[in-house]
């Protein structure tokens, strides 16, 4: 297989699907819509997982783990929610195959192991952990609930793409519950911020804080938080969705709780969750034609080292360095992977640390043994050097963080030179064709003006943003008066 | 709720059921037969978890992930296996909703949207991993594979129980590929030893090690490795398999591979997992009447300290020196809760952690604070004294390791007093009826008389144990020759 890729000017969405299927990071299965997630880009999303896991648990949160079937008299209890995924839900009807009497080689479906309720395989969880959440609250004293479940849900999705949208993904939903609408907002709010902070410093994926518009905001939800990031081809991608769920979910399923003065009121709700999508941001924000350029702190394998040799002699010599150079790295707590397999030649290890983007890669040969040095590449950078080896720990441990800030820097540089303030129509379809990104206009709050702009445009409003000075304007389109600017862009 | 629960000599399986509920492990859901498994339940999972990935990583495994759904196709390949879980898929046949022109407010199953192929929810994963490792297997460089998932698989069950058998469950999965018929069978035991080291180790599970007969060998492979607990009221539960499958699902699946000498051989593969059910396991081990008791390696808290004060100015003394306590415990890696609640009364904390197990108690009052001593309860024991609080860090530490092996040597000893060696079927009937547990007795290693033992008494070949005298005898139904013992039990 060849390892070369299309090049980002030439087809974005073809280096994309050609990356993450090159890079040993996912591929498609047999199962429509549905991937495989191969163990190379596992790793990265365990380390994710693990970061994520840590936040949730400082702040209070405790994992659980709900059904993943729901049966449908619950999914429909809350209409919006259920109005919102009704067309993309998975559905269970029997729970029987039986010999196929005509091919006894084959399985035929049981006619009569017919459910009496059909089971909706969970798109999101909020229907069965309310109908549970329900029996867990009676006084005020059992609140809040703060729980988070890591699981695989599915959407069914006539178009897939790998990591950006598959009919199922693996994600984690936190759902809490409130005595005060305040605490609920709150924790919305927290969540958010924890999102922009993980993406921010340890994916290097800077991010802009805020809300959806009512048209995007999540299906029973009052309000939808979320965290955008812009990709290398100008289009936008949602990383990550807290919402304030209000009181709809507690009244579909009529959870009260008693509170101090002795009076029943309705528990308020939060949701929230990131999605193997996370990938899909990752690749599409470092990565350049030579494949996944990663950020040390996701990386699988911080660094990688190369035997370079001709014969045994020189194997043993070139190992003992490299072992040596091994264990001090681990010991300062640096990942690092030794490649000391006999069968593939250097030239196709460089090629291949390449494409899955090893930060560092440390190459070394008889020459280098001579002269106690090693050849140190560096992956974003693509530059070279020789280090002596006495340097060589500091010199990594050095380099592995600024690499991970020059990545941030890198892509939050090319982020705020694609958000443009336009005035006029004319201009916001101008900017969106010739330079894409995030366009900064004025809107006049309507969902009307929001869906012809969409038509028109086919970019939508991907949030208003948090931290904006709030000047009156006219929205681009019709005009109208305008509280704030919002950002506008084409989407994945 | 009341916190007493059924003893065990009333009745067990009640008692169980009220323990995993009232402990907070676990409750039963909505959906027939899927469990909820709550935080302090999980908690433990993911220590299990934690150290299995630990243990799998260490022997090279990696983690990947799979779809969910196997279409049927796939899912008949292999027929034995096929066979063995038709009968408790659950199978999605539709992929949309739509509102039920009846009553707007309800959804029914879309007609239109039904699937050309159905889709199975995976009972177990060998036919969709096996049809993805055609594609990844050519040569023999690309052996072996070693790759475990975690997961939810889903088997329909008519008769189910909180973590010992339940319709989804959580579990994990390794799937080897490997060139030689030698090299998967080291690794069918490989993984064995390690689940056998694990639940003695870590779970402080006395476990015997050895193979299934064939009748209770795994749906499609040619030897299944388990290991056997020996639950409290004398029935045994199947913790861990490891399976053997030969050529089976390459066969099936037509995976090749082209070995040193240019030639085409079939792939040989394993699949290995444990699931939730080991928290079963956990339960029936080593509780008693007034709770769950846990091994200290699995205490999400292995120690807590209980405030006993009667106005303010007590409970700020009190909590000074118990934050200190908690502070030192940390630092030296022991997890510790300070349960400062004003909600509760001590004696419904000290009932609370007794009933979920905490293997430390730690009670401060104002007499303590004169003394400088805390009152230092054991759970597993229920043994109390008084110790210094200068002296308390040693002490617990010490404490754990005790507990820890206190718990293993106590279930080791009521297992060993559990292998009765019987030489006729009325002795065996006997020990059964009075004093359960594993009976160790010749058998003439056919299906017929192991079936007929199983009508007759209801107990099953637990295991053909490893380690044991290979001595010739007489089968103890049939007395026809037998070339070793081999252990029955009634089961979980």
């Amino acid at each position: 297989m060849s390892k070369s890729l299309t090049k980002r000017s030439e087809d974005y969405s073809k280096w994309y699907n050609e990356l993450v299927v090159k890079a040993d990071l996912a591929e498609n299965s047999a199962v429509r819509g549905s991937m495989i997630i191969k163990p190379y880009g596992y790793a990265i999303w365990e380390k994710i997982q693990a970061q994520l896991d840590k936040r949730f648990k400082e702040t209070g949160h405790e994992n659980a783990y709900f059904p993943l079937f729901v049966p449908k008299s619950l999914f429909e209890a809350e209409e919006k929610n259920a109005e919102g995924f009704a067309k993309e839900c998975a559905v269970v009807t029997h729970y029987r195959l039986k010999t196929n009497p005509e091919d006894p080689s084959k399985l035929i479906v049981d006619p009569e192991a017919k459910l009496e309720e059909e089971l909706i395989v969970r798109p999101t969880s909020e229907a069965i952990i309310w109908s549970t959440y329900k029996n867990w609250i009676q006084s005020y004293r059992d609140l809040p609930i703060l729980i988070n479940q890591w699981a695989n849900v599915v959407r069914w999705e006539m178009r897939t793409r790998l990591f950006l949208r598959t009919s199922e993904f693996l994600w984690q939903e936190g759902h809490t519950a409130h005595a005060t609408r305040q605490e609920a907002i709150e924790e919305t709010v927290q969540m958010n911020n924890i999102y922009a902070e993980f993406a921010e410093e340890f994916m290097a994926i800077p991010v802009i804080k805020g809300r959806k518009s009512e048209s995007e905001t999540f299906a029973g939800a009052l309000e939808t938080y979320c965290i955008e990031a812009l990709m290398q081809d100008g289009k936008a991608l949602q990383a990550g969705t807290s919402h304030f769920l209000g009181q709809n979910f507690a009244k579909a399923f009529d959870v009260k709780f008693t509170n101090k003065e002795g009076k029943q009121e309705l528990v308020w709700a939060t949701s929230w969750g990131v999605s193997t999508r996370l990938m899909g941001a990752l690749i599409m924000t470092h990565s350049d034609d030579k494949g996944l350029v990663l950020p040390p702190k996701l990386a699988p394998q911080q660094v990688v080292i190369v035997p370079i040799y001709r014969n045994d002699e020189q194997f043993e010599a070139v190992s003992e360095v490299a072992k040596k150079i091994k264990k001090s790295l681990q010991e300062v707590g640096v990942s690092v992977k030794f490649d000391n397999r006999d069968t593939h030649k250097p030239g196709w290890k460089f090629a291949q640390y390449e494409l899955q983007g090893v930060p560092l890669r440390i190459a070394i040969g008889p020459k280098d043994i001579e002269k106690g040095t090693v050849e140190l590449a560096r992956r974003d950078t693509l530059t070279k050097e020789f280090v002596f080896q006495e340097e060589l720990v500091d010199k990594i441990q050095g380099l592995l963080v600024e690499i991970q800030d020059a990545l941030f820097y890198k892509a939050k540089a090319f982020r705020d030179n694609h958000i443009t303030e336009v005035e006029t129509f004319e201009e916001f379809k101008s900017i969106l064709k010739e330079k894409g990104g995030f366009i900064s206009a004025h809107w006049d709050g309507t969902a009307a003006t929001e869906q012809k702009i969409k038509e028109l445009t086919k970019a939508t409003i991907r949030c208003i943003p948090d931290n904006i000075d709030k000047k009156i304007g006219k929205c681009v389109l019709t005009g109208a008066v305008s509280e704030q600017r919002v950002l506008f862009a084409k989407a994945y």
